[in-house]
Protein backbone atom coordinates (compact mmCIF):
# COMPACT_ATOMS: atom_id res chain seq x y z
CA UNK A 1 0.00 0.00 0.00
CA UNK A 2 2.70 2.31 0.88
CA UNK A 3 4.75 1.42 -2.11
CA UNK A 4 2.01 1.49 -3.95
CA UNK A 5 0.93 5.42 -2.64
CA UNK A 6 4.51 6.45 -3.44
CA UNK A 7 4.80 4.92 -6.73
CA UNK A 8 1.97 6.63 -7.89
CA UNK A 9 2.61 9.96 -6.54
CA UNK A 10 5.76 9.76 -8.48
CA UNK A 11 4.43 8.34 -11.49
CA UNK A 12 2.04 11.42 -11.30
CA UNK A 13 4.73 13.67 -11.13
CA UNK A 14 6.90 12.73 -14.16
CA UNK A 15 9.06 10.59 -12.50
CA UNK A 16 10.33 6.81 -13.35
CA UNK A 17 9.03 4.55 -11.31
CA UNK A 18 9.96 0.92 -11.06
CA UNK A 19 8.03 -1.28 -7.95
CA UNK A 20 9.76 -4.46 -7.30
CA UNK A 21 7.95 -7.05 -5.38
CA UNK A 22 9.08 -11.24 -4.81
CA UNK A 23 7.94 -12.18 -8.14
CA UNK A 24 7.98 -10.49 -11.52
CA UNK A 25 4.66 -9.76 -12.23
CA UNK A 26 2.65 -9.91 -8.97
CA UNK A 27 -1.21 -9.16 -9.58
CA UNK A 28 -1.12 -6.70 -6.52
CA UNK A 29 1.73 -4.92 -9.12
CA UNK A 30 -0.23 -5.73 -12.62
CA UNK A 31 -2.85 -3.73 -10.50
CA UNK A 32 -0.74 -1.01 -9.88
CA UNK A 33 0.07 -1.01 -13.42
CA UNK A 34 -3.34 -0.81 -14.86
CA UNK A 35 -3.92 1.64 -12.25
CA UNK A 36 -1.18 4.24 -13.21
CA UNK A 37 -2.17 3.01 -16.99
CA UNK A 38 1.19 1.55 -17.76
CA UNK A 39 2.96 4.87 -16.76
CA UNK A 40 5.66 2.36 -14.32
CA UNK A 41 7.48 -0.60 -14.78
CA UNK A 42 7.35 -3.58 -12.11
CA UNK A 43 9.79 -6.27 -11.53
CA UNK A 44 11.86 -8.26 -9.12
CA UNK A 45 13.55 -6.62 -5.83
CA UNK A 46 16.37 -6.41 -7.69
CA UNK A 47 15.28 -5.12 -11.05
CA UNK A 48 14.05 -2.69 -9.17
CA UNK A 49 16.94 -1.68 -7.09
CA UNK A 50 19.35 -1.98 -9.72
CA UNK A 51 17.14 0.63 -11.86
CA UNK A 52 16.67 3.08 -9.35
CA UNK A 53 18.55 6.63 -8.92
CA UNK A 54 17.07 6.27 -5.66
CA UNK A 55 15.53 3.67 -3.41
CA UNK A 56 12.43 3.79 -1.20
CA UNK A 57 11.99 0.75 0.96
CA UNK A 58 8.42 0.22 1.79
CA UNK A 59 8.15 -3.07 2.37
CA UNK A 60 6.68 -4.73 5.49
CA UNK A 61 9.31 -4.11 8.26
CA UNK A 62 9.15 -7.82 9.37
CA UNK A 63 10.35 -8.81 6.12
CA UNK A 64 12.31 -5.66 5.23
CA UNK A 65 15.94 -7.42 5.77
CA UNK A 66 14.83 -10.62 3.59
CA UNK A 67 13.62 -8.00 0.85
CA UNK A 68 16.90 -5.96 0.72
CA UNK A 69 18.90 -9.71 0.40
CA UNK A 70 16.80 -9.99 -3.03
CA UNK A 71 17.69 -6.63 -3.88
CA UNK A 72 20.87 -6.99 -3.32
CA UNK A 73 23.78 -5.03 -1.97
CA UNK A 74 25.38 -4.29 -5.15
CA UNK A 75 21.95 -2.47 -6.57
CA UNK A 76 21.84 -0.88 -3.82
CA UNK A 77 25.96 0.64 -3.34
CA UNK A 78 25.82 4.39 -3.69
CA UNK A 79 22.60 5.20 -3.77
CA UNK A 80 20.39 7.11 -0.64
CA UNK A 81 18.05 4.23 0.23
CA UNK A 82 14.80 6.04 2.29
CA UNK A 83 13.45 3.78 4.50
CA UNK A 84 9.59 4.01 5.34
CA UNK A 85 9.55 0.31 7.23
CA UNK A 86 8.72 -0.58 10.42
CA UNK A 87 9.03 -3.08 12.17
CA UNK A 88 5.80 -4.41 12.98
CA UNK A 89 4.57 -7.80 13.92
CA UNK A 90 1.38 -7.83 12.83
CA UNK A 91 0.96 -11.18 13.65
CA UNK A 92 -0.34 -11.15 16.55
CA UNK A 93 -3.80 -8.34 16.19
CA UNK A 94 -3.64 -5.15 16.80
CA UNK A 95 -1.63 -2.98 17.92
CA UNK A 96 0.87 -4.34 16.71
CA UNK A 97 4.61 -5.57 18.68
CA UNK A 98 7.54 -4.62 17.12
CA UNK A 99 10.39 -6.93 16.02
CA UNK A 100 12.75 -4.97 17.03
CA UNK A 101 13.79 -2.38 19.31
CA UNK A 102 14.92 -0.17 22.17
CA UNK A 103 18.54 -1.20 21.97
CA UNK A 104 18.47 -1.27 18.42
CA UNK A 105 16.27 -0.73 15.54
CA UNK A 106 15.39 -1.83 11.29
CA UNK A 107 16.83 1.15 10.16
CA UNK A 108 20.33 0.25 12.61
CA UNK A 109 20.34 -3.25 11.34
CA UNK A 110 19.83 -2.14 7.20
CA UNK A 111 22.86 -0.17 7.28
CA UNK A 112 25.09 -2.52 9.37
CA UNK A 113 24.05 -5.22 6.57
CA UNK A 114 24.22 -2.85 3.72
CA UNK A 115 27.25 -0.52 4.83
CA UNK A 116 26.69 1.16 1.34
CA UNK A 117 24.08 2.02 1.06
CA UNK A 118 22.88 5.38 2.24
CA UNK A 119 20.01 5.10 4.58
CA UNK A 120 17.78 8.17 5.58
CA UNK A 121 14.98 6.90 8.13
CA UNK A 122 12.10 9.08 6.79
CA UNK A 123 8.23 8.85 6.21
CA UNK A 124 8.07 5.69 8.69
CA UNK A 125 6.02 7.91 11.09
CA UNK A 126 3.04 8.59 8.76
CA UNK A 127 0.44 7.20 6.69
CA UNK A 128 0.66 6.75 3.26
CA UNK A 129 -1.73 9.13 2.14
CA UNK A 130 -0.56 11.61 4.25
CA UNK A 131 3.53 10.58 3.06
CA UNK A 132 2.67 11.84 -0.82
CA UNK A 133 0.42 14.58 0.29
CA UNK A 134 1.52 17.06 3.54
CA UNK A 135 -1.50 19.65 2.90
CA UNK A 136 -4.04 16.98 3.60
CA UNK A 137 -3.74 17.99 7.55
CA UNK A 138 -5.06 20.81 8.34
CA UNK A 139 -1.93 22.79 9.52
CA UNK A 140 1.57 22.27 8.94
CA UNK A 141 3.47 19.47 10.48
CA UNK A 142 6.75 17.61 11.26
CA UNK A 143 8.64 15.28 9.45
CA UNK A 144 10.94 13.48 11.96
CA UNK A 145 14.23 11.75 9.94
CA UNK A 146 17.54 10.61 10.57
CA UNK A 147 21.15 9.18 8.93
CA UNK A 148 24.69 8.79 9.26
CA UNK A 149 25.08 11.20 6.27
CA UNK A 150 24.31 14.85 6.45
CA UNK A 151 24.51 14.91 2.56
CA UNK A 152 22.06 12.19 1.94
CA UNK A 153 19.33 13.94 4.82
CA UNK A 154 19.73 17.12 2.80
CA UNK A 155 19.15 15.15 -0.82
CA UNK A 156 15.96 13.37 1.12
CA UNK A 157 14.75 16.60 2.43
CA UNK A 158 15.22 18.64 -1.12
CA UNK A 159 13.04 15.19 -2.44
CA UNK A 160 10.28 15.21 -0.28
CA UNK A 161 9.33 19.00 -1.18
CA UNK A 162 9.92 18.53 -4.51
CA UNK A 163 7.52 14.98 -4.89
CA UNK A 164 5.18 15.28 -2.18
CA UNK A 165 5.48 18.79 -1.07
CA UNK A 166 7.38 18.68 2.31
CA UNK A 167 8.53 21.82 3.46
CA UNK A 168 12.01 21.76 4.53
CA UNK A 169 11.32 23.80 7.75
CA UNK A 170 9.12 21.34 9.05
CA UNK A 171 12.21 18.67 8.39
CA UNK A 172 13.10 17.63 12.12
CA UNK A 173 16.77 15.78 11.68
CA UNK A 174 17.30 13.87 15.23
CA UNK A 175 20.97 12.69 13.81
CA UNK A 176 22.94 9.34 12.92
CA UNK A 177 20.83 6.33 12.42
CA UNK A 178 20.48 5.18 15.89
CA UNK A 179 17.75 7.75 16.06
CA UNK A 180 15.85 5.49 14.19
CA UNK A 181 14.61 3.92 17.81
CA UNK A 182 13.44 6.64 18.53
CA UNK A 183 10.93 7.15 15.49
CA UNK A 184 10.44 3.12 14.78
CA UNK A 185 9.36 2.78 18.07
CA UNK A 186 6.98 6.23 18.38
CA UNK A 187 4.70 3.15 15.77
CA UNK A 188 3.51 1.89 19.02
CA UNK A 189 1.94 5.41 19.95
CA UNK A 190 1.01 6.03 16.29
CA UNK A 191 -1.08 2.82 16.29
CA UNK A 192 -2.89 3.48 19.20
CA UNK A 193 -3.41 7.34 18.11
CA UNK A 194 -5.28 5.78 15.15
CA UNK A 195 -7.28 3.52 16.97
CA UNK A 196 -8.19 6.63 19.47
CA UNK A 197 -8.61 9.12 16.54
CA UNK A 198 -10.56 6.20 14.38
CA UNK A 199 -8.51 7.73 11.30
CA UNK A 200 -4.91 7.24 10.02
CA UNK A 201 -4.86 10.57 8.60
CA UNK A 202 -3.08 12.36 11.67
CA UNK A 203 0.54 13.88 12.09
CA UNK A 204 2.42 15.36 14.84
CA UNK A 205 3.29 19.31 15.07
CA UNK A 206 5.91 19.80 17.51
CA UNK A 207 5.04 22.76 19.72
CA UNK A 208 7.42 24.60 21.48
CA UNK A 209 7.74 27.28 24.18
CA UNK A 210 6.34 31.04 23.39
CA UNK B 1 12.70 17.30 39.87
CA UNK B 2 9.42 15.82 38.48
CA UNK B 3 7.68 15.94 41.71
CA UNK B 4 8.61 19.17 43.04
CA UNK B 5 7.52 20.90 40.49
CA UNK B 6 4.08 19.21 41.36
CA UNK B 7 3.80 19.73 44.50
CA UNK B 8 5.24 23.49 44.41
CA UNK B 9 2.13 24.35 41.80
CA UNK B 10 -0.04 22.67 43.50
CA UNK B 11 0.70 23.95 47.14
CA UNK B 12 0.94 27.30 45.00
CA UNK B 13 -2.67 26.39 44.73
CA UNK B 14 -3.43 25.83 47.78
CA UNK B 15 -3.90 22.44 48.03
CA UNK B 16 -2.48 19.94 50.53
CA UNK B 17 0.61 17.98 49.11
CA UNK B 18 2.72 15.41 51.31
CA UNK B 19 6.02 14.54 49.11
CA UNK B 20 7.53 11.21 49.86
CA UNK B 21 10.50 9.90 50.10
CA UNK B 22 12.55 6.26 50.92
CA UNK B 23 13.52 8.37 54.02
CA UNK B 24 11.10 10.14 55.87
CA UNK B 25 12.88 13.80 55.91
CA UNK B 26 15.10 13.44 52.36
CA UNK B 27 17.87 16.92 51.56
CA UNK B 28 15.83 16.97 48.39
CA UNK B 29 12.75 16.74 50.42
CA UNK B 30 13.70 19.67 53.11
CA UNK B 31 15.41 21.87 50.60
CA UNK B 32 11.72 21.49 48.28
CA UNK B 33 9.85 22.58 51.82
CA UNK B 34 11.80 25.42 52.23
CA UNK B 35 11.42 26.35 48.64
CA UNK B 36 7.69 26.54 49.49
CA UNK B 37 8.05 27.97 53.24
CA UNK B 38 7.26 25.21 54.80
CA UNK B 39 3.83 25.30 53.13
CA UNK B 40 3.51 21.55 52.41
CA UNK B 41 4.70 18.05 53.92
CA UNK B 42 7.57 15.58 53.67
CA UNK B 43 7.95 11.78 54.77
CA UNK B 44 8.39 8.78 53.41
CA UNK B 45 6.53 7.02 50.44
CA UNK B 46 4.24 5.25 52.94
CA UNK B 47 2.86 8.35 54.47
CA UNK B 48 2.71 10.44 51.30
CA UNK B 49 0.50 7.72 49.92
CA UNK B 50 -2.02 7.29 53.10
CA UNK B 51 -1.72 11.08 53.26
CA UNK B 52 -3.50 11.67 49.70
CA UNK B 53 -6.53 11.45 48.33
CA UNK B 54 -5.12 10.83 45.13
CA UNK B 55 -1.76 9.63 44.63
CA UNK B 56 1.16 10.74 41.29
CA UNK B 57 3.69 8.86 40.98
CA UNK B 58 6.69 11.18 40.02
CA UNK B 59 9.42 8.20 41.03
CA UNK B 60 12.17 7.36 38.59
CA UNK B 61 10.61 4.45 36.69
CA UNK B 62 13.37 1.88 36.97
CA UNK B 63 12.50 2.22 40.88
CA UNK B 64 8.49 2.36 40.80
CA UNK B 65 7.78 -0.46 41.95
CA UNK B 66 9.94 -0.65 44.85
CA UNK B 67 8.59 2.90 45.83
CA UNK B 68 4.92 1.88 45.29
CA UNK B 69 5.64 -1.57 47.74
CA UNK B 70 7.07 1.43 49.98
CA UNK B 71 3.85 3.30 49.99
CA UNK B 72 1.98 -0.16 50.42
CA UNK B 73 -1.03 -1.77 48.78
CA UNK B 74 -2.62 -0.80 51.58
CA UNK B 75 -2.41 2.79 51.76
CA UNK B 76 -3.49 3.16 47.72
CA UNK B 77 -6.46 1.01 48.05
CA UNK B 78 -9.49 2.79 46.18
CA UNK B 79 -7.57 5.52 45.25
CA UNK B 80 -6.38 7.22 41.69
CA UNK B 81 -2.43 7.20 41.08
CA UNK B 82 -1.48 9.35 38.16
CA UNK B 83 2.13 7.58 37.31
CA UNK B 84 3.64 9.89 35.54
CA UNK B 85 6.67 7.94 35.58
CA UNK B 86 8.52 6.05 32.98
CA UNK B 87 10.09 2.91 32.58
CA UNK B 88 13.56 4.72 31.59
CA UNK B 89 16.60 2.67 32.30
CA UNK B 90 19.22 6.08 32.59
CA UNK B 91 21.95 3.59 33.63
CA UNK B 92 23.54 3.38 30.37
CA UNK B 93 24.01 7.31 29.05
CA UNK B 94 21.67 9.15 26.70
CA UNK B 95 19.36 8.44 25.20
CA UNK B 96 18.21 6.21 27.72
CA UNK B 97 16.67 2.60 26.82
CA UNK B 98 13.80 1.19 28.61
CA UNK B 99 12.84 -1.59 31.40
CA UNK B 100 10.20 -2.61 29.88
CA UNK B 101 8.45 -1.86 26.40
CA UNK B 102 6.58 -3.40 23.51
CA UNK B 103 4.88 -6.29 25.53
CA UNK B 104 4.23 -4.78 28.52
CA UNK B 105 4.27 -1.75 29.87
CA UNK B 106 5.25 0.00 33.41
CA UNK B 107 1.77 0.99 34.35
CA UNK B 108 0.61 -2.39 33.32
CA UNK B 109 2.92 -3.75 36.12
CA UNK B 110 1.58 -1.00 38.44
CA UNK B 111 -1.68 -1.80 37.42
CA UNK B 112 -1.42 -5.65 37.86
CA UNK B 113 0.93 -5.14 41.51
CA UNK B 114 -2.01 -2.78 43.10
CA UNK B 115 -5.45 -4.04 41.75
CA UNK B 116 -6.87 -1.89 44.09
CA UNK B 117 -5.41 1.27 42.50
CA UNK B 118 -7.08 3.23 39.87
CA UNK B 119 -4.19 3.50 37.97
CA UNK B 120 -3.91 6.36 35.11
CA UNK B 121 -1.23 7.09 33.01
CA UNK B 122 -0.76 10.97 31.94
CA UNK B 123 1.71 13.47 31.86
CA UNK B 124 4.72 11.45 30.96
CA UNK B 125 4.63 12.25 27.62
CA UNK B 126 6.10 16.24 28.86
CA UNK B 127 8.58 17.17 31.05
CA UNK B 128 7.20 18.75 34.68
CA UNK B 129 7.89 22.86 33.15
CA UNK B 130 5.29 21.70 31.06
CA UNK B 131 2.84 19.66 32.48
CA UNK B 132 2.23 22.05 35.11
CA UNK B 133 2.22 24.74 32.79
CA UNK B 134 0.89 23.99 29.51
CA UNK B 135 0.45 27.41 28.62
CA UNK B 136 4.50 27.68 28.69
CA UNK B 137 3.97 26.55 24.56
CA UNK B 138 3.44 28.33 21.55
CA UNK B 139 0.26 26.60 20.77
CA UNK B 140 -2.65 24.38 22.46
CA UNK B 141 -1.36 20.92 22.61
CA UNK B 142 -1.75 17.62 23.80
CA UNK B 143 -1.81 15.35 26.68
CA UNK B 144 -2.38 11.54 26.07
CA UNK B 145 -3.40 9.42 28.89
CA UNK B 146 -4.90 6.15 29.46
CA UNK B 147 -6.23 3.46 32.42
CA UNK B 148 -8.77 0.93 32.79
CA UNK B 149 -11.63 3.16 34.25
CA UNK B 150 -13.35 5.42 32.26
CA UNK B 151 -14.28 7.30 35.89
CA UNK B 152 -10.91 7.96 37.12
CA UNK B 153 -9.57 9.39 33.72
CA UNK B 154 -12.78 12.00 33.88
CA UNK B 155 -11.51 12.79 37.46
CA UNK B 156 -7.83 13.03 36.19
CA UNK B 157 -8.61 15.27 33.34
CA UNK B 158 -11.01 17.69 35.61
CA UNK B 159 -7.97 17.72 38.15
CA UNK B 160 -5.81 18.66 35.18
CA UNK B 161 -7.03 21.26 34.23
CA UNK B 162 -8.18 22.70 37.64
CA UNK B 163 -4.61 21.93 39.24
CA UNK B 164 -2.32 23.16 35.94
CA UNK B 165 -4.79 24.31 32.98
CA UNK B 166 -4.90 21.65 30.38
CA UNK B 167 -7.77 21.73 28.58
CA UNK B 168 -10.00 18.70 28.45
CA UNK B 169 -11.03 19.04 25.09
CA UNK B 170 -6.92 18.87 23.80
CA UNK B 171 -6.68 15.43 26.83
CA UNK B 172 -6.48 12.55 23.90
CA UNK B 173 -7.97 8.90 25.67
CA UNK B 174 -6.04 5.58 24.29
CA UNK B 175 -8.23 3.34 26.21
CA UNK B 176 -7.08 0.75 28.65
CA UNK B 177 -4.24 0.76 30.80
CA UNK B 178 -2.09 -1.27 28.01
CA UNK B 179 -2.28 1.27 25.80
CA UNK B 180 0.42 2.95 28.34
CA UNK B 181 2.88 0.75 25.94
CA UNK B 182 2.47 3.81 23.30
CA UNK B 183 2.96 6.59 25.53
CA UNK B 184 5.83 4.87 27.53
CA UNK B 185 7.81 3.86 24.10
CA UNK B 186 7.09 7.97 22.53
CA UNK B 187 10.00 8.39 25.47
CA UNK B 188 12.34 6.96 23.09
CA UNK B 189 11.21 9.52 20.81
CA UNK B 190 10.52 12.61 23.02
CA UNK B 191 14.65 11.77 24.34
CA UNK B 192 15.51 12.09 21.50
CA UNK B 193 13.74 15.58 20.29
CA UNK B 194 15.03 16.98 23.27
CA UNK B 195 18.57 16.41 22.04
CA UNK B 196 17.74 17.39 18.31
CA UNK B 197 15.45 20.79 19.28
CA UNK B 198 17.86 21.54 22.37
CA UNK B 199 15.01 22.40 25.02
CA UNK B 200 12.52 19.66 26.47
CA UNK B 201 10.02 22.28 26.69
CA UNK B 202 7.80 21.13 23.49
CA UNK B 203 4.99 19.01 23.09
CA UNK B 204 2.99 17.32 20.34
CA UNK B 205 0.04 19.08 19.06
CA UNK B 206 -1.70 16.03 16.82
CA UNK B 207 -2.87 17.80 13.42
CA UNK B 208 -6.01 16.05 12.02
CA UNK B 209 -7.33 15.80 8.32
CA UNK B 210 -8.61 19.42 6.92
Amino acid sequence: MVGNSLGTKLVEGGHSVFLGSRSAASEAGQAWLRSVEGRGQIGTFAEAAAFGEVVTDATNGANTLTALRLAGAENLRGKILIQAANPLDVSKGFPPTMTVCDTDSLAEQTQREFPEARVVKALNTINCAVMVNPGLLAEDHDLIICGNEAAAKAEVTKWLGEWFGWKAERVIDLGDIAQARGTEMYLALWTRLWGALGTPHFNLRIVRAA
